[in-house]
């Protein structure tokens, strides 16, 4: 039978939205919410969508007016009383009341605010600008309306079987990748793929099927959303845009150097255990930890974003041996530009030296390499980064220099103030 | 939201039915049945079901309790009155009023008559008795319930997930062959595959599929269910069971030389056309048309069911010439252990010496191929075939010695009264 209601229902929305709830974001960005509103709440930034695929024209894949449409439904978007139960009641890496009352009371109120779109050739000119823990909301709805958008203009002149033939092959390739990962003994890995998902509903297939296939080497997924609705771990710690904007607000060269570990002494008073992870690349990993205060010795771990993971996981571990700590003891998560293979053999080299965990992303979420003509699918390297904060330009230095971002004069002084020599460079996956 | 009536419903189901209509079934089993009722209709017959796959133990596999519940259903169906008005309405072949008003009302009346069934070792013992043309009906659904069980039973330990990517790993293969037949150039293909299918809701996919995929290269089903409601054509014209038991009905060896013959005369005399297809390999393919009557060099194609397609179609293409016949204007089909590189070979050696037509089964609709462990739901050579007719038994040789079937003896008297010598022996497929 016909579900009439649900027919005409589907039939009276006026688009099909992309992001339908404040909470369909990264965890991590809540976390680092709540932090900037109780540390930072006065800082004003700018947040600019860059896409680093040049050969991607975005604005000729992508009508404006849709782009429009679907980022007005985000500012829509208010908290659903649901929502709001379970951040205010579910436990997160074991402790309950992760949000305390009074930003839940400021998150309740939230919409998003106003957003800048502009036509620059093939491209757009997405930016916001505002309080830094509203601004910041917007980037994951952001990167996963123009992703879903952008193949949404692909799929639309498929046919029927043609496009359920493309999800068969999809879903194929995702569980391929779940049957070759079953066989590494106490994988720990979790979805990380919101912001370059190829849609909403695939990245809630895949984090269904890999909660299936994998049990519980499966340990959450980053997108709190669906979290919620699947009842896993919700997953993340914290990002670069911390120590970017702590560092551009810094008032000199002094104030600058210390500025990665205020970020962190901040987040020690707020939080313990599995979430007082050090994310050490920002403005160079090696001079990071070398010059860290020994408290930073006793976190739970490492996160390693960008440059070569091998050689940032032993940094880690020989770093920690230095400050006299066991390495058997502490974690390291990667996740920069997985797949597969990189997972197994990063497995292979680090398991029996110190606790490895997976943030697999877009290639978990999004690969829909050569699936359609020209390759139109493949995932592509969309960034929506803080790009100036009380007026100043941030600056990125990351393990990688393709990553690098900021004005060069700034990059130059970030480089001399943080002692980064030659990097070597790196492919961007995605 | 949850369309409540249809899921009360559908658990109100005290099974899953396979087969569901009684139409559900080839379609030259309709056009065979029509001419039984109309040349012989005192015909006492038994159908028996025969596995030739014997390392597949059906009756270790699928539960009689089940496998009684599923042909009892079959009992309770009779034709409904759209399906009534299809047959006798629709163009079948560019013809309206295929079948006639008495085979209609007769049929409009019909319920499938009683089976019996015995477990023997690990397989099952299937068989059914009574008149020709009611019995006959039996062939297909017997087969389709029996595949489809056997498949439900491996099904059964699968998860969620697991099985969505089964199904996408086997649409993906469907159309990966889809992809591959569009390169070739004037296709004239059809689905064959009812009898050994994976399931109904599958030959259904397939149907629409190479419908969407192949456009008009794709020229229908024989599955009558399928063609009445996805509008497509229903193919078909004769098989093995009209000159077997016509043979078995014989008298003497001269009747027996003659019955071959007798059969298409009846065929003859009620069609024309697309429906005039020679199926000459029931007792040798040589023989059948060296001792043929010139009327038959007049119909409009041959159907290539065992040995060595190639060799066959050279066979008749020759047999044209010497009767004063243009193959240009005649249609070979080809419908045995059909897949795609031998489409491909097959269309490329003859489209242009005669009109090349494919009848493709059960690698169509029952690719599961090496999709579980242990091969599991490999399609394998389950037949439903008339064993004996007015109590003589029946005899099929074919162009391929391990198809043949009968008593020793009998087959002896059949190879010396059609001259058949010694024959090339070809794995069987499916």
């Amino acid at each position: 039978m016909v579900d009439i209601a649900s027919r005409v229902w589907n039939h009276k929305w006026k688009i099909d939205p992309i992001v339908r709830s404040l909470i369909d974001t990264d965890f991590y960005k809540l976390l680092m919410c709540q932090s900037i509103f109780r540390n930072k709440p006065d800082t004003q930034v700018t947040f600019s969508l860059i896409n680093r695929s040049k050969h991607v024209p975005l604005a000729k894949l992508i009508d404006e007016g849709e782009l429009r449409e679907q980022l007005d439904h985000v500012r829509s978007l208010s908290l659903s009383r649901g929502e709001s139960t379970w951040l205010r009641g579910n436990t997160f890496y074991g402790k309950r009341q992760m949000f305390r009352p009074d930003f839940m009371e400021w998150f309740e109120g939230l919409r998003l605010p106003p957003y800048h779109l502009e036509r620059k050739g093939d491209q757009y000119e997405l930016t916001f600008e505002g309080k830094w823990h509203e601004v910041m909301l917007w980037e994951i709805p952001a990167l996963a309306i123009l992703m879903e958008l952008r193949g949404r203009a692909v799929l639309d002149t498929m046919g029927k079987f043609e496009l359920q033939v493309l999800y068969a092959r999809a879903m194929t390739r995702v569980w391929e990748k779940i049957e070759t990962l079953r066989e590494v003994p106490d994988l720990s890995i979790a979805d990380f793929g919101t912001r370059r998902r190829h849609s909403y509903l695939w990245q809630d297939w895949c984090v269904q099927a890999m909660s299936e296939g994998l049990g519980s080497a499966f340990t959450g997924t980053s997108n709190c959303k669906i979290a919620m609705s699947r009842e896993v771990e919700a997953i993340g710690t914290n990002a670069h845009e911390l120590p970017m904007v702590y560092a551009a607000l810094a008032a000199d060269d002094a104030a600058l150097a210390k500025a990665p570990y205020d970020v962190l002494q901040d987040w020690h008073d707020e939080h313990e255990g599995n979430l007082r992870i050090i994310l050490p690349d920002t403005y160079g990993t090696k001079g990071f930890l070398e010059n860290a205060p020994d408290w930073l010795a006793g976190w739970t771990g490492i996160r390693v974003d960008s440059g070569d993971p091998a050689t940032a996981a032993q940094i880690a571990i020989d770093w920690w041996k230095s400050r006299g700590e066991d390495p058997a003891q502490k974690r390291v998560i990667f996740s920069d530009g997985l797949d597969v293979d990189k997972i197994k053999t990063l497995h292979r080299e680090f398991a029996d030296k110190v606790n490895v965990s997976f943030g697999w992303g877009t290639l978990l979420t999004n690969d829909f390499r050569k699936l359609v003509p020209d390759d139109a699918l493949a995932p592509f390297s969309l960034v929506c980064k803080a790009v100036s904060a009380n007026g100043n330009p941030t600056v990125k230095l990351s393990d990688n220099p393709r990553k690098a971002m900021g004005p060069a004069d700034e990059i130059a002084r970030y480089k001399r103030v943080f002692g980064v020599g030659e990097q070597e460079a790196h492919e961007v996956e995605v």
